[in-house]
């Protein structure tokens, strides 16, 4: 069953217009009568039949509405240290898949590409995408989002009221992730930061740690920056019992 | 500091040659006095220094054994479902950085993708030399095994003795992974099925349950093929203290 987010709130007949109806029309071949997902931008997911299909309109009714839910009970925060060439488009689709809130881009010491508000922004429209077509998918609810890259000042100010901040740190041996994610209260929202693929400086793990983020081991392998994100999410789905628990 | 896997029991002095003395002296322009990490076919970690580097031939001398142990405390067997196109480089890549023992790629209903024997057997070189070098650069003690494709009867005759059997099942939505992990008993080693792109036929997995085999849910998230034996291993490390643990 194919699944489209729509940019207007529910309503029990809609009008589905520009690319998607295009991509109904003629990529799907749908026709009258055919059913498909959707959810609306106030989060309401439905059944829906096209009652009407062109290739700039689809206007479709409702069949029911949908009580699933696909969202995880956590909301990460994925603050990813700027990785090398196209490295960010898989771990944008990855870590959507996977259950991520929000995905910030952050620029690091050593990142070995820079990016200036023109460059950062075409790359930010071009991530969306992909968070898109990844939460289209694996069927979330939501289309995460991701932001603009950022400097690490910036995002630990933008997410200092998260209960529980997170920073991989390879040197780190006396934290374990488990350790953290076991601790006792409520894990509502977890802010992750993963650095660029020389690793986080010194100066950028004091930063981090002074806005009170922990830096926690992911064992005893050195993982590339693109695997360290992923296993960690992997991890905390599981801890909360969003991974199949 | 760079690792190399030699294939010769350890000795006080020994003698690399071949492709990785050509690395040494020609890529990495290494000299006399410098010193590198070994891994003995015998397992056994030391770090030596070279007394003597030519093209062809780097003679090296032990400064100390290391006693570091790199190793996963669990053997994880990844039974992957043939993928398309290249997605196995990939999974090969990031199950070594993770952890895994060995990976058997396994011929399924819907995997796209068929293999002759030749073919088969020139694609296990290809995944074993990506597996050396994602040993090599997370510093595992171990080159994980990559097997020749090979079907599912064969695998789960070859494993039938593993402790814990999992198969990821999209639709199977009792047994949570985490139920199947958590169950007393050692997770000494597991063996863990993930079907290829079109998932796992009902026929493979009434085979694969008929051997043992517990269907498990990965969460209410569909994840891609790549993404869901990535998640599972992340989790599984994570559960038995070897994702920082």
């Amino acid at each position: 069953m194919h699944r489209f987010f729509l940019t207007k709130n529910f309503q029990e007949t809609m009008d589905i217009t520009g690319p998607d109806a295009h991509h109904i029309s003629k990529v799907l071949r749908m026709q009258v009568g055919d059913t498909l997902q959707i959810v609306s931008l106030d989060q309401i997911c439905a059944l829906m039949k096209i009652q009407d299909i062109t290739s700039e309109q689809v206007t479709i009714n409702l069949v029911e509405k949908i009580e699933e839910n696909h969202e995880p009970s956590v909301k990460i925060i994925l603050a990813q240290g700027l990785p090398k060439s196209d490295k960010m488009d898989f771990i944008v689709q990855k870590a959507v898949e996977l259950g991520v809130s929000v995905i910030c881009p952050v620029a690091m010491e050593n990142s070995v590409v820079r990016l200036d508000t023109a460059k950062g922004e075409k790359k930010q429209l071009r991530w969306q995408k992909i968070a898109a077509e990844a939460a289209k998918q694996s069927k979330r609810d939501i289309v995460p989002q991701v932001m603009v890259p950022t400097s690490l000042t910036q995002i630990l100010n933008e997410y200092k009221d998260v209960t529980t901040k997170i920073v991989a740190y390879e040197v780190e041996d006396k934290r374990s992730l488990k350790e953290v994610l076991q601790k006792p209260g409520n894990l509502t929202d977890i802010l992750l930061l993963i650095g660029p693929e020389g690793g986080i400086s010194k100066e950028e793990l004091e930063l981090a740690q002074g806005a009170g983020m922990t830096a926690v081991s992911l064992g005893r392998r050195i993982l590339r920056t693109e695997t360290a994100g992923l296993a960690a999410i992997a991890a905390i789905l599981y801890e909360t019992g969003n991974l199949g628990g």
